[in-house]
């Protein structure tokens, strides 16, 4: 058990310390991770973070400027998604994005035994929200090609629905669910949609634009209420950064609960947390004004060119297989004795992990070809 | 409206802008900030911070030096509550820790319209935590010292109760409720005392060692099973920093959700963000080791004094007088006229507020002795 010490230490000996005792941890740079949706953030977004630490959200009274550029940023995203006017906060993650989706949908409908309707391709962060919120989930069935059984959700459609969730982007495959047919099925019974596109936000758009065949996703889609965008994600933002964008007011409202005692003056707070890093929400504005469209295209046109390319070597191995063919740039396959595989491949070091019964593979900005080069013929061998 | 640029901006033109945008938030070191329980980090932490902006503790099999480091931080916290082993983790904030208490209170109960007790003094936080859980809260009176009411605590105990709520260091006035009497209660009827130490739990203990007199708040006192305490606060650390620490398992595991998809291999998740900030934890972690007890008490008898100095001089003024003595390191005051004082004290740059009825100010490591001085200058002259 460590104590609390009595005495400090000099901080050369303490960073010291920390170096040492971090050796263990797996860096971006390592070269070795390959399964996370993480990724190293941008130069440009450590700086600004470290730059402006100090700023906190939770009382926005003292930063009106800080307050206004998470505007900035809401309209910035809200635009990329199609919408003209999005209300919204840049949050703690896609888990809080996801949970005040749900308590939005939970605080406005009038259901006595709330069911919110979800893909069982759907994020965990789910399971939190419905504990916490006393929302029952209700599990639709998966096509053979992984996405959400549009049929099944409207089977599943009760008086006591608050809302469905349609997936931009699988955490496991990287599946785009039929986002437009959900709206449709929303509009038509008068439930709002949720699109979970914590991955997929800053990767549809831009794949789109560069010519790939995806299905529409965002506020385009009448239906969709709400969207998870997760800006420290593919958007290479310092964590934490998640995002959540309303379509409507009503929503941001339903869940603001009045907030007393702050330097600045009294605000309604809508996000979870309080005090919150207005340092997170500036790093993500230096981005997108840094990368624009055109840089964040890049970054995806790389990330999904080299997802092609892995997912056709897969292809071409005995004893290993797709899931199914990338949507985006994740690409998961199974393997012949997948837990030995694993096994061998975790030993050799590589961050990944097959414990949803494949080996999922995210193609981030810190995955170059020479590491997928290497990892493959780490695969090879393990598979003879 | 703000559009999603298609073409970036160099770097040095974003950096230039953001400063531009950002001139009006007042920082710390503008001398201008004394109603905030935040502060400007300390500079070791945002050295830390920067260094290890990559690791993530939602995929803890990445970074397993992180997570030890992790634990660390909960042993060493644990000890200075005078627990030998706790149970629990850095969140995103007080506001996070609240709810999760709550949640595992609630979690455990079979309370079927679960209650909480809390005094009118408690932090907005459990209204999100109610609203969020679905518990109702149930709030107990305070004396007239605005400590709360130990006997209303306790006419209020019902079946339904899940837990009881105590505060070491309400956020209007810093005032320690009676813990040792809360957990007398707590332990004759069964029930968990959670105590909300977000801003007293780094000042107690370092005032009690100065020899303050002060309540007892933390494990030693049986009764209690749960802590916040913030290390965002008086610990002066960047956000996002808060802490919860359970004194028995249990109650981590009643919150705990099982993460798939994770690159490190599945893990139980008992905070409510998935991804979320390693950086935070490290931050702490070097905190603790390089201040070590006696840094950290250097700091609190100095926000200690100066509050002490700061009351003796409201006293002498007219219009002007204590909501109370205070305990901690707020002092709270009202005024005649007290929108006009308000006003006039904002007009001239002051970080403060009077929303509550009176003006805070929190003597946080930032706010110096010449600070005062100026603002009390200021103070007498708008009095007058």
């Amino acid at each position: 058990m460590s104590k609390f010490p009595e005495k400090g230490l000099p901080r050369e000996e303490v960073l010291n310390l920390l170096e040492d005792k971090t050796k263990v941890d797996l860096t971006f740079s390592s070269g070795k991770i390959l399964g996370s949706m993480c990724t190293m953030p941008h130069e440009l977004a450590i700086e600004v973070f470290a730059r402006y630490i100090d700023r906190n959200l939770g009382d926005p009274g003292l930063h009106p400027g800080t307050r206004k550029i998470e505007e900035e940023v809401i309209e910035m995203l809200s635009d990329l998604l199609h919408l003209e006017k999005g209300y919204g906060h840049i949050v703690s993650g896609g888990t809080e994005a996801n949970i005040l989706a749900v308590r939005a949908f939970r605080n406005i409908s009038d259901a006595e035994r709330p069911e919110l309707i979800l893909p069982k391709s759907a994020h965990f962060s789910f399971i939190k929200a419905g504990e916490m919120l006393g929302v029952k989930l209700v599990w639709a069935e998966l096509k053979q090609d992984y996405a959400v059984d549009v049929k099944d959700v409207e089977a599943k459609i009760s008086d006591n629905t608050i809302g469905i969730v349609g997936i931009a982007g699988t955490t496991g495959l990287g599946v785009v669910d039929d986002i437009p047919a959900l709206s449709d099925l929303a509009r038509e019974y008068g439930i709002p949609l949720h699109v979970d596109a914590a991955f997929g936000g800053f990767v549809i758009p831009f794949a789109k634009s560069l010519g790939y065949d995806l299905p529409d996703f965002d506020f385009k889609l009448k239906g969709v209420e709400s969207i998870t965008i997760d800006p420290h994600k593919m958007g290479m933002a310092p964590i934490p950064a998640g995002g959540i964008i309303f379509r409507r007011k009503k929503y941001l409202k339903a869940i603001s609960v009045l907030a007393p005692y702050l330097a600045g003056g009294k605000v309604w707070q809508a996000t979870i947390t309080g005090t919150r890093p207005g340092a997170s929400v500036l790093a993500v504005w230096a981005l997108i004004k840094h990368l624009g469209f055109e840089g964040y295209r890049e970054i995806v046109r790389k990330a999904m060119e080299l997802s092609r390319w892995f997912a056709e070597e897969i292809k071409k191995l005995n004893n290993a297989w797709l899931v199914r063919e990338p949507m985006l740039n994740i690409v998961s396959f199974q393997t012949k004795n997948l837990r030995k595989v694993e096994r061998e491949l975790k030993r050799r070091g590589w961050g990944i992990s097959a414990h949803r019964g494949y080996i999922r593979i995210v193609f981030m900005p810190h995955v170059t070809k020479e590491m997928v080069e290497e990892f493959l013929r780490d695969l090879r061998e393990v598979l003879k």
